[in-house]
């Protein structure tokens, strides 16, 4: 009996291990000890142990996003599995493979008031790409070799794009305990039984990659979106690219293209503060837009898209339906880089750049110059904080942003550079739950580690703390404590006095500091911006978890933010007139 | 379009009240902003606000567990929504209404990437009773009934046996700002839609009923169990019941016959020690055995059960299938005060009580003696909290119990006390998660409360403490921090010296003074039992948030807990020696 338990679950561990997983992320339990246990005596993974499984799977998510590639999840039966939920709709929007195992009680136990035996079947709904409730362990070498095809067809599908989630239910008899040595895994590794998966990746036909260069060729103003999207070489070919369109890129700040050593001439990363202005919009709409990525987070820009019927919007996409402002003229489902390299094979680099092009260029000068110039010197701003990140963080550094406020902010104030960074958020779903928990998995997959984020979010994921102290864990977490949700200053519902500040500014009155303590990090409240970059060059340095934490007032945070935009919205006004562009 | 959205929300929230909805838990966000502005708008409703999803839906949770009628959960669309899974599927499992509301983006922006936009048609697949997707916002009279109907339908089928989570799924578009007046609900309140739900209660036929009463007292060894069970009545009626047919109660700590004013002299609380010892209990196996209310926690009484398929055992159900022990001989669908009643019309009271009756009555007696006799004096002993608190407590407090060892260690140290008590836990699905939120939602509704809490189900759910801050609320919380999973220790586990303390014991080493500080609580580590006692005695007076820390040994505590049911087992098997019981 120990013996098929031992066999079965070693061959599934060995089936994720040869199909690529090198890690786990397990939580305790009682029912999951066959599978924690043989994940704990396979050298090849390296795994980490979390007490909050909603944590734990948005650790598990960082990870693999960092990674780029799939990581296991373990959890016991009950309750523990439906804590994934969250990080596993996040992994399903921001397509992050995630091989998700949930043990279980034997099919005797189900719905029949069995304790901690809850419905494990289909759990997730759709947001599991795939989902198997696995067979009991059994010994015969079919079934071993079941469990191995099993292990790397959900590795497979969960790389597969578009990327994601996908679960595997193990239902596991007492006794629990196998016994995992040399010679399980000599046995079940001579089985042979875990085909390599090679996946596909959608792309189009050189015909098709052909004719669409020639409509972006024949655009008088053509224009690049990049989105939130990270994958290996998109940098080098979508500039690559621009530069032979001659067409600007807006580019978001999660579109790995404002940092890094790649040709960043045609990126342009003030567009949001730009296109504020519905006046100012309206004079820059383009005749062709080649869109990459998730949807962009500037509001303005969205609204530019939508309210311009006559942008001819190409959306590239690997797998789904990116388009919100529901304008797309042609939905191109391949693969971005391999379709940006098929463009760059037919191009035929322009002469000389067009006025369209250089006022864009121009534009983005003039905002960033007008921003720069009315930071606040000595007053807290929430913006400001990019800005002096962008010159902080260490080369390689990974800048985790919160989502709400910070991934606004870094928007408008987290401007290009050369310095290789990794820019990283939860865009899947925008929720401001395990942000924490994603940006210490992800820093410890590829650190060092930068984290923005405000409090109520902090908040929301202040269990998330504890693999850093469990782990030791560098990271440095600047804390915007605005006491409360910020971002409901900026919207309509800010008009109304009475219920206001009780259901929508929700100030807890937290104090963090304790908090932090108790999981063993260092907490800090500078007084000055001086204080504030000398207390972020020296957690880097020191290593280990650092919270600096800048305490803000969301109403002097709506004033500044208006003023500025006001300003940028002044200086391209009269640089659109200068140019004749009214 | 503002009166549209304004009358339309007041209607289903109006709907929502009529129907028996007076609590709502909502949490912060933008979408939700119809629901939240009407619920706080109206003066039949009171609400609270909690920043964290998940805690939110344990807190809702715990307050129509103690209410036993329907509360509200208000989310914002996105991973919002996904956070109340954990608590949902104990909802379920555990037959607590709860009415979620979810806010979503209307149709046009779903699946087209749109931000914060998740598919959450069915999110809660069959862990919710009923779904609805509802129509968008209108003022046509015929809409506005619509959703006045739709509410109520909702909390009726919340409510309907088995109780269980619905999930309204409420679409809106912007603007999001509705105006709330006087004249909105008078105008919603003219349209008399809201159709008054009567619930019927399963109960089965009185032949049916007298055809298992002769049955019942023709056992020469009859017995009654009841399990994890909080009806109105219930306690009166089935101890009137037991003493008709002269047979013991074996009576789970969350039976609510432990504690109360009822007859307790066929009440036995102490079963599971006596029947800890195989060789003991297969000389106590009844005939005839009605079951009532979830399993009980104790294992050796599933295990006992389920060893002697000689037993009778009829199951008394509202609407599931709970025999996990897969030998009931009878599954009876019936409301268990109603059935009770029904039994005790037909009842023919006997004359004398039996020796099996009278047998367990001594044994009860005996081993609570060797239990109290054997408690250790000074040092910390997890059990003897429950000694302890049963007079600790004042009349009429609400006891929860956190799941894994303290359920176990109230099942044995929790004894029979005339004094009005509830004992709740989430016995559902037995999850560590949401425990404190729970608790605090059930004080909230029906305190003074009490929590005892391990270690590690305390950090899951630390967040729960911000309602304690935010709200005021009352809670004397007895931590019991061994600094891991103590449950293990008892596991086969415990035997692999390696990995153990990784995988299972998971040690944090936290120190939570700090953080019950951040949530406005008190702390107190006390050194003496003597201070124990005067700690939480004070903490009932003083109010607001209490936490009593007792750090105790995971080692010593199996070493203690194996000593005192030894103790037991050789005091029962003298008895049964003595009585020729053999």
């Amino acid at each position: 009996m120990t013996e098929a338990l031992s066999l079965y679950v070693a061959a599934f561990v060995d089936g994720l291990v040869q199909a690529g997983v090198a890690e786990a992320v397990i939580s305790p339990g009682s029912r999951s000890t066959p599978l924690a246990m043989a994940i704990a005596g396979n050298p090849a993974l390296r795994f980490s142990m979390h007490i909050d499984e909603r944590s734990a799977a948005f650790f598990a998510l960082g990870m693999a996003k960092a990674k780029r590639r799939p990581v296991a999840l373990v959890c016991t039966s009950g309750t523990a599995a439906a804590n994934y939920l969250p990080a596993l709709v996040e992994a399903h929007y921001s397509r992050v493979p995630l091989v998700v195992l949930t043990a279980d009680r034997p099919h005797e136990l189900r719905d029949v008031g069995a304790p901690q035996a809850i419905d494990q079947l289909h759990l997730y709904g759709r947001y599991a790409k795939w989902f198997v409730d696995l067979a009991l362990p059994e010994e015969a070498e079919g079934m071993l070799r079941y469990a191995q095809a099993m292990a790397a067809r959900a590795v497979g599908a969960a790389a597969a794009a578009p990327a994601g989630p996908v679960h595997v239910n193990l239902p596991f008899r007492e006794p629990l305990v196998p016994e995992i040595d040399d010679g399980v895994w000599e046995r079940v590794q001579a089985l042979k039984g875990v085909p390599r998966v090679v996946n596909g990746q959608p792309t189009v036909s050189d015909e098709s990659a052909a004719g669409l260069y020639k409509e972006l060729a024949a655009a008088q103003r053509g224009l690049i979106i990049c989105g939130p999207l990270d994958r290996p070489g998109f940098a080098e070919a979508v500039t690559a690219l621009a530069r032979a369109l001659d067409v600007p890129i807006l580019a978001d700040p999660l579109s790995q293209l404002r940092a890094g050593a790649h040709d960043k001439t045609y990126v342009i990363d003030s567009y949001d503060a730009i296109l504020k202005d519905e006046a100012i919009a309206s004079k820059l709409v383009p005749d062709v837009v080649l869109r990459f990525g998730a949807m962009p987070v500037s509001k303005p820009l969205l609204l530019w898209l939508k309210r311009h019927r006559s942008i001819r919007q190409i959306v590239v996409d690997d797998g789904g339906w990116r388009d919100p402002t529901l304008s797309a003229a042609c939905m191109v489902q391949s693969d971005e880089t391999a379709l940006c390299r098929q463009l760059l094979r037919v191009a035929e680099p322009k002469a000389a750049s067009s006025p369209w092009s250089a006022a864009w260029r121009e534009m983005n000068d003039i905002a960033r110059t007008v921003l720069r110039q009315h930071l606040p010197e000595t007053e807290w701003f929430e913006g400001k904080v990019f800005v002096e990140l962008a010159e902080l963080l260490p080369p390689d550094a990974l800048l985790y942003i919160g989502n709400s406020m910070p991934i606004r902010d870094a928007d408008t104030f987290f401007w290009s550079t050369d310095k290789p960074l990794r820019v990283l958020a939860n865009r899947g779903a925008n929720g401001i739950d395990g942000v924490v928990s994603s940006a210490l998995g992800a820093g410890a997959a590829a650190g060092p580690l930068a984290l923005v984020i405000g409090d109520l979010s902090f908040y929301h994921d202040l269990n998330g703390l504890l693999a850093a102290k469990m782990h030791g864990l560098q990271a440095t977490i600047v804390l915007l404590n605005n006491n409360g949700g910020g971002i409901f200053s900026f919207l309509p519902q800010a008009r109304h006095e009475g219920p206001f500040e009780t259901l929508f500014g929700t100030p807890t009155g937290l104090s963090f500091s304790d908090a932090v303590g108790m999981y063993g990090g260092r907490h800090a409240t500078p007084r000055t911006w001086d204080e504030f970059r000398r207390q972020v060059a020296e957690s880097f340095e020191a290593g280990g978890l650092h919270v600096v934490e800048v305490r803000t007032s969301r109403a002097e945070n709506v004033q500044m933010h208006r003023f500025l935009w006001e300003r940028v919205s002044q200086e391209i006004a009269k640089f659109l007139e200068h140019k004749g562009m009214v």
